[in-house]
């Protein structure tokens, strides 16, 4: 009943789920781990003592029998060709974001899974799976503020490196809220229009920072949405939804409370890996039960994972535009509606 | 030493400052009060067991010896007449908002006023008064969170009745906000767009609510202020800027914390007149010491009027423009530039 | 219309008291004052601007034709003998606390009161008029948590100086407690018992601090007290009161919320006088218009002036003993049932 | 590496343990149960589909070369039999409170492991995995708010059934406080006194509810201890620690906060079992892999225990003579003072 993984890409967040899945989460193993720097690989199966088997690619470690599903995790690149082989093959693939890094190469894979005729991937949108999100997805559902309306969120790092450019605050930052979002509250984004608040002195000289971005879906909801990646202050990671009867907001992340000093606070993340540690869990978790015991992934679909690359797009393009631009994703295939999601 | 004040207009706004003035405030009396429903002048005054007379008109009014100052309560487009009798005759004035109904009207009073050759206006804008936004404006002031960058603000009430049209958006409501924005970050509007979200099926056919205002400085703070005037679940005024080392946002209404029913919560305000009660308290007695013991009041100026109907005359263009559109201030005279304010 | 207040003792709360009435609040003039220090009494005249005759002693002001009601700012061992005299004149008296330094000398007062067969005295427990405590008053007496089964409240200064002793924490501090909290459950107190626990090193060598009070009430609510007036971090007064149904808890002092250096706050008082500076406002306007307009006064009576008394002498001999001490009021005098009280 | 457990007891805590390590928890497998109810045994085996053996009875259980450690999660009464008969064998234990029913037992037990010369047992104290109460540790041997003075906490559910009694009071629910709060202040048990507050009219007519502890520690922490099991409104776990220099409290069960209907609020939980469901994963993790890791169990010892058990015997004698009753330990063995703890 052991579900028997093969990760592609092992480097760090490839080690992280390789930990997590041996250490900390029940009902999974892994057998195989391949990386393009083969080394790595080999020193990843001794240090975490695994009984697995470091392939030369991940052609080989997707054919092997002994491989019942593959996490992939290497470079955005490389996922398209990752994810493609394991559908041929019929295994089912965990894929961290992006599940490819052009719209057109996701659709190619959305494709390539509705040939097969079964779904098979997952994309690794962890959000879906945190406490938070959670509960404001369900008071959506019923319906405790009506109709959303308006949302307003916030994305905010202490800081980034100096290789980190103005698209990536959508491809790296944004994408999560550009997935999330859209789950909240079931519908889809038709324009988004980019504005850039005065620059922060704490960002690079080439770095726009902070970046609103206004995002308008189908039934009018409008998102206001910042990215700021040097706020200095803390990881935080705002979300309200604004309704026609009420109001939900994503809760702080849980602190001890004091008192000192004539303040009265808690403490705010920094590091942004402690902020969805238990969403990964859980994700992780999941993928592994659903596939085991119900024969498919339940989390975020291909089509997902395509909606964050059209989005993502869409956003680069606004960034550079300045005007409003328009976001055209085209029908949802009957294959991905008619799935049982999480 | 105590200042005899006269009330232009005895409607309902007139009438809170006549008891709060009489009931709640130390320094002033209420002496001679006017309207152009006579009668209502006359029951003010028994209403109140006022030591006052009931004048025909403002200009009678103003002309009398025993008034040191006057409140201009009356309807809008009353008040520029008002205002520009009271300085004329050389008496304190202050003037509930709008000062004028038209930015020219505005620059009349301003011209009027510098000729006078001493300060004699003060614009009712109370939030300037309220305990949070002061605590907010000293944050900022003191460098608390650095350089101000964005502002997210929303102006939401219960509801409204069914003469509230989409431009009172502007003028009635975001007034408050146009005017305690800049007066926080010291800087000038540049520019207003507006976008329509969803519309809740709480509001009349022919209103757009919510609107949401995106206004930028010259500076570049970006602002995205929210209006959402049948928003159903409270009165509520938030207000947070976020700047390059923090963010400072304003308090929740305080209220005891109740734990019942799985719930816990603390009560928000339904009607407006509870939120500023203090301020409008504390603004009203600043005129009165400020002209008593200073003479000359130090609250938001005649500039300060003009820079709310420049900017409302923008705001309304964009609310029919869908389109971006300048804000054009022109240079602050050297007048209001050296006044010493509150 | 205007009440005319004479002030026995000009010393710090008198003060306030005079630049309260004379520079805040409305319907009441200070034309009379007088203090052990005649000197002072006569600065204050001049420093206040007051249109005011300073006094020989309390005798002949509170005789004065002119002098409508007394305010009794001296120190404590005086006020009973200015309140008496007052009472014989058929003067209003508002008595800071206490209203006499033992019970014998308070019950005196009442008996005076009654036998003059009117209500001419209030003690200056402005809680009762803080905006906090009387939410929770309303929530209590609606039945908002059901019947109330325990209290648990602290009440923390930052420091105190050399001159407070340990029966200061009665007298001086939990004194406060001691009138809110009865009023608070409309109950009476039935015995106490102190229990001390490790003192902290910031208190000096001769005081106990902290100290915890566990006082009954006569339908048996639990009230554990806890005193701590060296506890560095803020001036902070807690009061949470556990119900049947639900739990309701004194609001914090509202402040701006700043999120800077990975921390998440708000600003807690230092300084008591902030604290219920509106309160003390609420307080005395409440007096003059009481007084003014219904002829009595309406804040706390005598007969709560007494219940302090009692209840700190039996918490002060708590102290000592370290056993459960009774409290024994007697019977309240229909004279005060009957009373109408804000 | 994988752990082979025993789980001896397949009642309702049995099965959460079976399903947390057999679905949620790496490094470990069920691969034997027993129980009073052998039917019981064998259905557990079949539900949860695991490779196991029901056996006859603990002994045999235990004495299985196969079986590594063993959860003991029977009834109370049985716990010391099976835990003795494991340190016989040398196998792990992890036994759920209470580790024996009188504290003499208690002592049998740690005798028994003193003499087998190595650390075996860990009692299932789950609250110390908990994060709120880990940082509130943390920040106190950090030395955030200086020593620790005072504690307030509170425990208080929902509502109990008919068979809960006033002793249950302690032994069922304070036993919780008692082992967190020694372990949160370093400190040791002094003696004990309790108090009943006047008693909710939802408590069944023999049950005294809420009821308050008043316990010292040898150091004079003065610890106020509420069980209020009829609380009505929520399953709520409060604790606050008041030090010398500050405050440090609980955090609130994060929840996602709304505002609707004029009230802004947050969700409270109603189950308890809901509130701990994170540390009983972290718990039993922390079990397998200090035991496969390190050899050696590092949460809750025998000592602690046995501390527990001591402490709810005086409590309850307490909660009989109404007295302040003393709380004798004995010293610590050399034994437990070494040991390696998480």
């Amino acid at each position: 009943m052991t579900l028997k993984i093969g990760v592609i890409g092992t480097g760090a967040i490839g080690r992280e789920h390789i930990k997590r899945i041996s250490k900390k989460l029940a009902g999974a193993e892994i057998v195989a781990v391949t990386d393009v720097n083969q080394q790595l690989a080999k020193q990843v199966v001794e240090q975490f003592q695994l009984n697995a088997i470091a392939y030369p690619d991940d052609k080989t470690l997707i054919a092997n029998e002994n491989v019942d599903a593959v996490l992939v995790t290497s470079w955005g690149p490389a996922h398209k060709g990752s994810v493609l082989k394991a559908i041929e093959h019929g295994k089912y693939v965990f894929c961290e974001k992006p599940l490819a890094t052009t719209a057109e190469d996701c659709m190619e894979i959305i494709n390539a899974e509705i040939n097969y005729g079964k779904r098979l991937v997952q994309v690794g949108f962890m959000r879906r799976y945190d406490k938070g999100y959670v509960q404001m997805k369900e008071a959506i559902d019923q319906k405790i503020i009506g109709e959303p309306l308006m949302i307003r969120c916030a994305h905010r790092n202490v800081s980034v490196d100096e290789n980190y450019t103005t698209d990536m605050a959508v491809v790296d930052t944004l994408i999560h809220e550009i997935d999330i979002l859209h789950w909240l509250v079931n519908d889809d984004y038709q324009s988004v229009q980019v504005f850039y608040p005065k620059k922060t002195r704490n960002a690079l000289e080439t770095l726009r920072d902070p970046q609103i971005f206004l995002i308008e879906t189908r039934s009018g909801i409008a998102i206001t949405a910042e990215v700021f990646v040097n706020c200095k202050y803390g990881y935080d990671i705002q979300c309200e939804i604004i309704g026609e009867e009420g109001i939900v907001k994503l809760p702080e992340v849980p602190s001890i409370v004091v008192r000192k000093d004539a303040q009265l606070g808690v403490n705010l993340l920094t590091d942004w890996k402690d902020r969805f540690v238990d969403a990964y869990d859980i994700e992780i978790q999941d993928f592994i039960d659903s596939v085991s015991e119900k024969g498919e992934p339940q989390g975020p679909t291909s089509w997902d994972g395509y909606i964050a690359a059209v989005t993502a797009d869409v956003c680069v393009k606004a960034q550079q535009s300045g005007q409003k631009e328009e976001i055209i994703l085209g029908e949802k295939p009957d294959f991905y509606k008619n799935l049982q999601q999480a």
